[in-house]
């Protein structure tokens, strides 16, 4: 797992749409649903005729943390949900990224409940992406 | 208008549903499409029987300035699309923030073409929340 600036990557040896699938399983294992779905070629393809590679932005939310840093600051919305991003990156290659939930509460400021469910959120990104980039049998 | 630590404030005397549609068009002239919408009342209800003020986290996209951002930078997907969040406050009022670009560049590092990109977004995006802010005839 590398760490970016703002966030998690992760290669792994899956094509694109099987990347996206396993995104989406290992995301909800964590108790993260994809609220949205952003397809970013498709949406640079429309918009202004440019292309891309396949690239998309999935909004990832776990209830029970955006419920509880919701009530300890309404604006929290700004931050929510986490974006995870899955694009290809060569044949039979693909990246995952998550938004680091550290990296953006350093931004909030000191709110204990938001840093404990940062903290909450940032340990289940890091068990989906390694679960991700765990080997597999086939 | 308001600086949060990540982001811009206005209040608004409008009821919730005129605040969002007069959000979104505030938006769309500065070139920003509403790409996702999230009815965070609606999600909470829904998993987690969890009651909560009139609230939308609205995903907004200013297509070439996104197309600028991800050429120069693959994984700044995860900072895309800008949120802007609008929720009740209390009777005829309403809270429009925006998630603040300059805030977010801070987390990239240096990079020349994010930097110009994330003024013009910041730039927009104050007009927009201007606007919303100026006095009404009505």
């Amino acid at each position: 797992m590398n760490e970016l600036r703002y966030g998690l990557r992760v290669d792994v040896p899956l094509d694109y749409d099987r990347a996206v699938d396993e995104t989406m399983a290992a995301l909800k294992q964590e108790g993260f649903g994809v609220l949205t779905t952003i397809d970013v070629r498709q949406t640079l393809k429309q918009k202004l005729d440019a292309d891309f590679r396949r690239y998309v932005i999935l909004g990832a939310c776990n209830p029970p943390l955006a419920n509880r840093a919701l009530q300890a600051e309404t604006d929290i919305g700004l931050l929510l949900p986490c974006n995870v991003v899955v694009y290809e990156n060569g044949p039979g290659r693909s990246v995952v990224a998550a938004l680091a939930p550290l990296t953006m509460i350093a931004l909030v400021g000191e709110n204990a409940e938001i840093d404990a469910v940062a903290h909450e959120a940032d340990e289940r990104l890091r068990r989906a992406l390694g679960r991700l980039e765990a080997p597999r049998a086939s």
